[in-house]
């Protein structure tokens, strides 16, 4: 593998990005075929149900296909879904070589794609870029080996851990750059889920704020249904919103919700496990959890958070009973404490965000 | 000014910081003569009761210091002390130009040796890196402006804000470079102040282990005199202790610490000012709090703490309960929130360190 060709791999990952938030349950795919050093098809996975960043790709090439080289993030697809497989239209294309940034992340069918290419006499280079390839899928590889979403916990505390004053005042914690930054993460993310404290408390609205086009699916877990009648999350014009309930919950409160276009959800067992079980079922890659203590030790304990996203901002607010960012995990020693992994962090004007994962099985 | 009196003012911060955690209640200085580019004498103040820094340099340049250049990073002193002023023994001399990094801080004699050495015509530049010679020595500043100690607290906390785990226990938080960077950081300060209760459950020697001559004064507050009989901190050998008491406290306690050579101190009103203020008495520059979330309030609500070193480890503990670095300051609303100014992080292995400043009048 040269240079040239993780430049050529980065481009695929920049063109597959520019679907990020509208691939689920598919993954992120871009393709770029080059011949003689040039480009000459380009394309990406627009959504589930829409042509595979190969097709794309190979129908802007054409007939300049044949000889030439092609490069694809992810193993291209190997079987008959809504689409016929993309090995079988790379090998009619006439391509002599195909660079792969990562293989099929499931066991089942991993290296299909790249048998079938082989076995045509085509030449394959696999684990071009790779590390960067498994980041960008990391929640669709999630999916795939877990059968669950890949959960990412975000919260903003102040430098002595308080998510909010004991008063439980909170806003804001940090700045007008951090609180943009989080809007773009959300761009990322098929759904985000709270508790129903927060929309009591917050009246959040849970977009983008305008920087993507198609906004997460808001969910609400809620054992009480002790909800505001009047809150921005039941406005579903500018978003889809869920709310979670047990089986006994207010009758009144439901059709109230319901009749505003929220959809209610009554689960046997209102509990994170559940509540991913059910987003999974939809379809979903990417679950951002923005609750609370309560809710994020809960969804922490049943192995539902597998990334942190961590806002420190440099202010001392104080107070013993003030709010902490996650609460009862049952850990009695530090040194049973949960290590964060492949731990970053930036500044974001004065605040930072460190960014980290739980390695635990999903 | 130029590069080369940035270098050689550099050079003067060098080593002044030599004699880091000794000068108290003097400043770090050092001092830097040269002629025809080359340096002839150099010196620092090693620490109170021995003569300054300017004393050791011109004492080396002997009568090459005359027409010579004098780098000092603090505005050389004009009054007679335990030692004749500077000012006089660099007139004296014959120097032709003395660099100055920063005036005195008292406003009450500030620029007088400036002064001095102008009237007696020697050409005088001021404020060469001056902002490195300010922090230098931010804590004799303050002592100077508000006739205090400088505070710092020091705490480790997992990234979801605790010092400890519910059940109190708390070791360890951080990794061993971060507890190395501790004991370093200790060198740099006069005394440390715990509360009774990190006695009992932590036993801490709080000392540099081994990275300094000196060790800092080991301070506790202790209202209850609840202290283990047998302690880490009893042993004199090492480091002097204090422990401050109340006037009611138990006098077989008091008996049996004063017995091993503890210093027991017994204050009309046992709070973070008062202790402040004795130890400035006795001439502290620096003031370490390593205490836990009430001590760490009170010493913030009386204006006790100056600067803050947040040590974050990237582990999560959880705990709705458990205890976070910094208890009740009173304040209900996020936006009533101290911001910390001047914010630097920096990682040591896979911990960060913020520092930043409480910029309140002291």
């Amino acid at each position: 593998m040269t240079e040239f060709d993780r430049a050529m791999m980065q481009r695929c990952l920049e063109l597959a990005r520019s679907a990020i938030g509208r691939t689920a349950p598919n993954p992120m795919v871009g393709c770029v075929i080059v011949s003689d050093g040039e480009i000459i098809g380009e394309g990406f996975h627009p959504k589930a149900g829409e042509p595979h960043a190969e097709v794309f790709a190979l129908n802007q090439a054409g007939t300049r296909s044949r000889g030439a080289t092609l490069y694809v993030n992810l193993e291209p697809c190997n079987h008959y879904g809504r689409t016929p497989p993309c090995s079988k239209a790379i090998v009619e294309a006439g391509l002599s070589r195909v660079v792969v940034g990562m293989v099929d992340p499931n066991p089942k069918v991993a290296g299909g794609g790249i048998e079938t290419l082989k076995n045509a006499g085509i030449e394959v280079t696999v684990g071009v870029e790779e590390s960067d390839c498994q980041i960008l899928n990391e929640a669709f590889v999630h999916r795939i080996l877990h059968r669950r979403p890949f959960g990412i916990l975000k919260y903003a505390m102040t430098i002595d851990g308080k998510i909010a004053a004991t008063t439980g005042h909170s806003s804001w914690i940090t700045g007008e750059a951090s609180r943009h930054q989080v809007h773009q993460l959300r761009t990322a993310c098929d759904a985000i889920v709270i508790g129903g404290n927060t929309v009591r408390k917050d009246n959040p609205h849970l977009t983008t704020h305008g920087l993507s086009e198609q906004q997460p699916l808001r969910v609400i877990m809620s054992r009480s249904l002790d909800l505001p009648m009047s809150a921005n999350l039941w406005d579903v014009e500018i978003a889809p919103t869920i709310v979670f309930t047990g089986t006994n919950s207010n009758e009144a409160v439901q059709n109230h919700l319901t009749q505003q276009g929220v959809e209610v959800v009554n689960l046997g067992k209102l509990v994170p496990a559940e509540v991913m079980k059910d987003l999974y079922d939809r379809g979903l890659n990417t679950v951002l959890w923005e609750c609370g203590g309560t809710l994020a030790a809960q969804a922490i304990k049943e192995n539902c958070v597998q990334k942190v996203w961590a806002f420190v901002a440099p202010k001392i607010i104080g107070g013993k009973t003030a709010p902490t960012p996650i609460d009862d995990l049952g850990l009695e020693k530090m040194s049973d404490a949960i290590e964060l992994t492949r731990v970053t962090w930036k500044a974001i004007d004065s605040d930072l965000l460190i960014e980290g994962y739980l390695d635990r099985n999903g």
